[in-house]
Parts: C-alpha cells; sequence; structure tokens
C-alpha cells in the first residue's frame, strides 16, 4: 500500500510506540496521586513538555498539552476574552473558522481576511482589515490542503504593538519546516502530535504567559487549570518523543520530503489539464495539491484507493461532503475544478519507487 | 507494590492494550479518510461505540466519545442550553462543580443540594431545591472518595415528567455495578474508560438523542458534530473493549470486590479511633474512606507510600491542596476528623494477602 495521505495522519514512528508502553503497561498513575506511583508519571509528563516546549523554542512552562489540535483552537479562540472584533485568514481549517462563528452568534464581530490566488495573506489584506477594535486574529503556519506556508513573522510585525493578540494554528508546520515561536511573534500557537508521528488524541497550546486565557473545560487543577481532567499520559509522552525525534531528523526530513515532492511534480507535470495549487509559493515540502480539468477528485481518489493509494480529495476533516473544499473557493478556483483536486501528501516513509508507481497509475487512469 | 488508588486511576488491562496495539501501529488511518486506510479505522471505531454502548444498555448512536469524564461533564453542563435554573449534589466532582460555577458566572442560577451524613441526597432535599424554572440537574451515580450511591432512579422520578434534563456522573459506577442507562431515567450520563481498565484521554457522554445539547468544541463532523476533531482511535477503541470486558466480568469482579473490603473492614474495625465514611449504605463494592483521630491523612498516605502501598488522601484531583475533602465536608464531617481521611480503593487484580498486609502495616503506623 502507498500511503500519501501524511496530513490527514501520520503512522506513529516505532520510536514513539517504544516510549509510550510502559505508560500503557507498568506506569499507570494518575499524575495527580501523590503516592510515588503518581509522582513517577507526573516527571515523565513534564520531561514530554520539555520535548514539545524544545520543538518550537519555548520554554516548558509555555506548554499546555489539550486532546488535540481541534481543542487547541477552540481554546485559543473562546478563551481569549474580549476579542471585540477578531479576524482570520479565509482558509484557516474548520477548528478555527467554526470557532469564530461561535463567536459571531455569541456578539462579537469577527472577519475572514482574504487571500489570493496561491493562498497568501498579504501584509495589505491584513493591514486593510484592522480596526481600533481589532483584539484577535488567527492566521495558520501552513495550510492543511496546499502547503501554502503564511509568512507568520511579517503579519504579526503589522499588529504587536497594538495590543492585538495573535494565534497561529501551526500543526501542519510544525515538524515539516522550523517553526520558533519566539521570532513568529505570536502570542499563541496549536500543535498536534498526529500530524507529526505521534499518537491521535493529543496536541497542545503554546501559550505567551501574557495572553489572558480563559480555559473552556474546568474542573481540575491540571495544566494549570488550563486544561483540566486525568492527563492523556501514554499520548502525552509519545508527543514528546516524536517532538524531540522531529527536532533531531528535521533536516534530514525536509531534504527526503523535497526530493521526493520534486520528483512527483516533474513526474505529472506533463499530464494535459493538470495543474498545482500554489506551486510558486513557498510550501511545506511535503504536500501537492493536484487540479485537473474534467476530473472528479473523489471518483479519482476512489480509483487510486483500488490500486492501494491513499489519497486525499480536500482536508478528511471535511470529506463527506460534496462541497468544493473552501480553501480553493477562497484562492478563487471555480467550482468545476476545484471538485476535481486531491491532495498527496508525503511522509518519512514514502519513497521515490512509490512516487514512481503512483506517477504510472495516474496517468493510466487519465488516459482512460 | 500495593495499589489501592483504583478510583483514581486502572492499570489498563492487557486484554486492552493487545486490542489498541494495531491502531498505535499499522491501522493509522484518519477515519475521517475516503480511502481504505480511513475507512477500516472507522468500521472499528463503530465496533468500539456498540461495546461501550452494551456497558450502559444503549443503542451505539446514543455514545459521544470525548476526551474523558472531565469533558463529558463539562459537555453535558454547558452544552445543554437554558439552564434557568440548574441544581447540582454538594458531592459533585470538580468537573461538575466548576463547570456549575462558571454558569452561574454566566448569569445561570445554579445550587448546591445537601447531602445528609452519609453523603446522600433525599428525594426531599431534591423537591425542595426544585422551583418552576429548574431546567438541568447533575447528580453523580457513585461518589468518588466515599463510593456512595445515590439512588438515581428514584431521583429521577421527581422529575422526569417536568422537563428537566438529568445528568449524572457515573465515571465510578461504570464497571463496578449494573448501569443501566434506560431504567436510570437520566438523560445524559458521563463515562470515563481509566476506571475501568481502559486507557486514559478517551469518556464518553450517554445521550439521549431528544436533549438538545449544543457542542462545547466546534469544527469538524466527528461524533455527530457534538466533538470534532481527530478520534483518539487507540484509546477509543481500548475503552470498547474494556467495557465489553467490564460486562463480561461484572459478577466476578463484583463478588471479588466485596470479599477483598469486607476482609479489609473488618480487620480495621478494632483500630482505636476509626471509623468509614458511609459504611451503613449502599457503596460500590471497592471503595472504603477511613476516617481516624489525631491522624494527618496526608502524612499517612506518606508512610504508606515507603511501605510501597499506594492510597489516596482524597480525590486526586485536588490532592494539591490542603483544604479537607469539601465531600466529608459537605457530609457534616469536622475539619480535623475530614483531612484525616484515607481513600483505599480497591481493584480486580488485589488479593486478600495484600488487603492483610495493609491491615497490618496501618496498624503498625497507628500504635506508633
Amino acid at each position: 500500500m502507498i500511503y500519501f495521505d501524511h496530513n490527514a495522519t501520520t503512522p506513529i514512528d516505532p520510536l514513539v510506540v517504544e516510549a509510550m508502553m510502559p505508560f500503557l503497561t507498568n506506569f499507570y498513575g494518575n499524575p495527580s496521586s501523590l503516592h510515588r506511583h503518581g509522582r513517577a508519571v507526573k516527571t515523565s509528563i513534564e520531561q514530554a513538555r520539555e520535548q514539545v516546549a524544545r520543538l518550537v523554542n519555548v520554554p516548558p512552562e509555555q506548554v499546555i498539552f489539550t486532546s488535540g489540535g481541534t481543542e487547541a483552537n477552540n481554546l485559543a479562540i473562546l478563551g481569549v476574552a474580549n476579542h471585540r472584533h477578531a479576524l482570520f485568514g479565509k482558509t484557516e481549517h474548520p477548528s478555527v473558522a467554526e470557532p469564530m462563528a461561535c463567536l459571531n452568534a455569541l456578539g462579537a464581530k469577527t472577519e475572514a481576511i482574504s487571500v489570493d490566488k496561491n493562498g497568501l495573506i498579504s501584509a495589505d489584506c491584513l493591514n486593510e482589515k484592522l480596526t481600533d477594535d481589532t483584539g484577535f486574529i488567527s492566521i495558520m503556519y501552513a495550510n492543511n490542503e496546499t502547503g501554502v506556508i503564511q509568512d507568520v513573522p511579517q503579519l504579526t510585525e503589522l499588529t504587536k504593538t497594538k495590543g492585538i493578540t495573535f494565534h497561529t494554528d501551526a500543526v501542519q508546520a510544525a515538524g515539516k519546516m522550523a517553526v520558533d515561536f519566539p521570532s513568529s511573534g505570536v502570542n499563541l500557537m496549536t500543535l498536534s502530535a498526529h500530524k507529526l508521528y505521534g499518537p491521535k488524541g493529543v496536541g497542545a497550546l503554546i501559550h505567551d504567559n501574557k495572553t489572558e486565557l480563559t480555559p473552556i473545560i474546568t474542573g481540575g487543577g491540571q495544566e494549570g487549570r488550563y486544561r483540566p481532567g486525568t492527563e492523556n499520559v501514554a499520548a502525552i509522552i509519545g508527543f514528546g518523543k516524536a517532538a524531540q525525534l522531529a527536532v533531531q531528523q528535521l533536516e534530514e526530513r525536509h531534504q527526503h520530503l523535497h526530493t521526493l515532492r520534486a520528483a512527483l511534480e516533474q513526474g505529472i507535470q506533463d499530464i494535459s489539464g493538470l495543474s498545482i495549487a500554489a506551486q510558486e509559493v513557498g510550501r511545506i515540502p511535503n504536500t501537492t495539491q493536484i487540479l485537473m480539468d474534467n476530473i472528479d477528485g473523489e471518483m479519482l481518489l476512489m480509483q487510486l484507493d483500488q490500486k492501494s493509494i491513499c489519497v486525499s480529495s480536500g482536508s478528511a476533516c471535511s470529506s463527506n461532503s460534496k462541497e468544493p473544499s473552501p480553501v480553493l473557493a477562497a484562492m478563487g478556483y471555480p467550482r468545476k475544478l476545484a471538485l476535481s483536486a486531491i491532495r498527496l501528501s508525503l511522509g518519512q516513509q514514502n519513497t521515490l519507487g512509490e512516487v514512481a508507481e503512483f506517477i504510472a497509475v495516474l496517468k493510466a487512469i487519465v488516459s482512460r
């Protein structure tokens, strides 16, 4: 089987599973318990916190573990008090766009910032939307469908002296490129373990420890009261290990993915009517969004599946919908072309042989 | 090591770990993905949903998986619209009491219902608090500290014709006694996997599918939109297996725990100044809360820890506080006696030999 759907989720690195195993077996204590069985687990969680902190270059005190990226995005958006006027990118993940709609329903004014044909938010576009009332902005680091990287440090430059809280969803960026919280200029950043060879069920909100943040779940002292509930211990340990590996292997992973994607994009370029979204701008190195004249993306996905090749027709989260991707719509793609999109997202276990096989299969399907 | 802290958390049953392993290794797909790797995982999640549903005798459509009991309690309380007047027991877990305080801060009227000296809420006490405005009630099934079982079916009898939503936190009850959602009369019920030999990081809210419920986290279609975010797949599968085992082994577990606890309570009854909270009323069979004149519970916990015996001095969630347990305070225990409390919560791997050893160690410590 060829798995080209790493932006939906990644396999867990065997070293991560190995790190988790003791916490699924012998080290089962509740980290809040005062006895030795609890204390040992508590210590391990704090080590994992340091590992995750190092991924984005912050002190461990800035890491709030959550149940995943969706919860972290919700915590950032719903948890920052008093955003009179809130802005977010038009190509944000639903776990940003939907809580924004909730805020709106509660009386805050929320607005989506337009993107250009490459999915980029320009400083001008952001500037235009800023008002004296703007209190909160959420702009993703890298897009889940196209891989496009926003220039977050440039955008935060515009807002940092204005007392605006800036959040970025870095779920797709972390582990695939260097992400440095301090120099990014943001106040809050979302991470997820299962996009970087860690387990599902755990993420983090990185907090500058200055922004006032109200928990969305209450009822215990865990995670500095920002996220109560018995910790998902094994998953947190796994997240720590995955973060450590991502830091250690960043260069080689980056190089490997670049090589694979270059071969992929080179190999499909002569398919008639095929284009690649945002090909000319900076993208995370593993993602290629293909669009093709007169092709139904979901049908193509199913045909590839018959050949044991796993890809996505858009973001996995909206895969039950027959609407075209809102990301491609925001970039100005006409409906029919947007419905042809398939997303290839490569991973560290993929090989040049798999890329070649995919190219051959795709060409065979398209030529029919 | 002797582990008598099963109400804080349980070891994961080896059969549960075995069931989880494929989903930490080969079956890593995102259940929302349309390709075979996603569909296979989706099918397994639906099997786990059936297993959890059977634990409390509901159809699988009534199970909403959450990140744990704390989140499920928050979802029940914050997610039920328009509770003009909300009631909860005085001995509820903080993950019920704190969201109630949040509601209060948002303008709802919330009130705590008194308990008697055994921690029980009488029909009269509940009746007294009901007003025409009462829209929501949360009363736990079994208490985490004392093990006391509320008569939930009797209490729901009082409210069911009044259009009141009744929620119960059954985290400590499920797996230790038969819990039947339909005959309990509640509309919402909270469950947690890691209290019944399943993994941490997963729980469920059982929903009657009639009560209007607003999600507290938004941004995707998972769990019928009640709980978006990529599913914590391995943990959900583990929860399913743990629920299946709990159903299969309920009788023998119950018998085993009864035997152990009878030996325990028999063995300590001649310790001078010792009493057992709520000993005369119905309790889950694994829990004994001990109180002793002139003893500091936390000190005793540490001394037992030195002898490799793990117990709790109250609920694990409030173990960093030097306040007496609010549960014992609500039951009318004076502060000093309440601070002497230690909680013993037995589990299926415990033995009569461990009980005997504990009794001997406790007597040796107390006699000093």
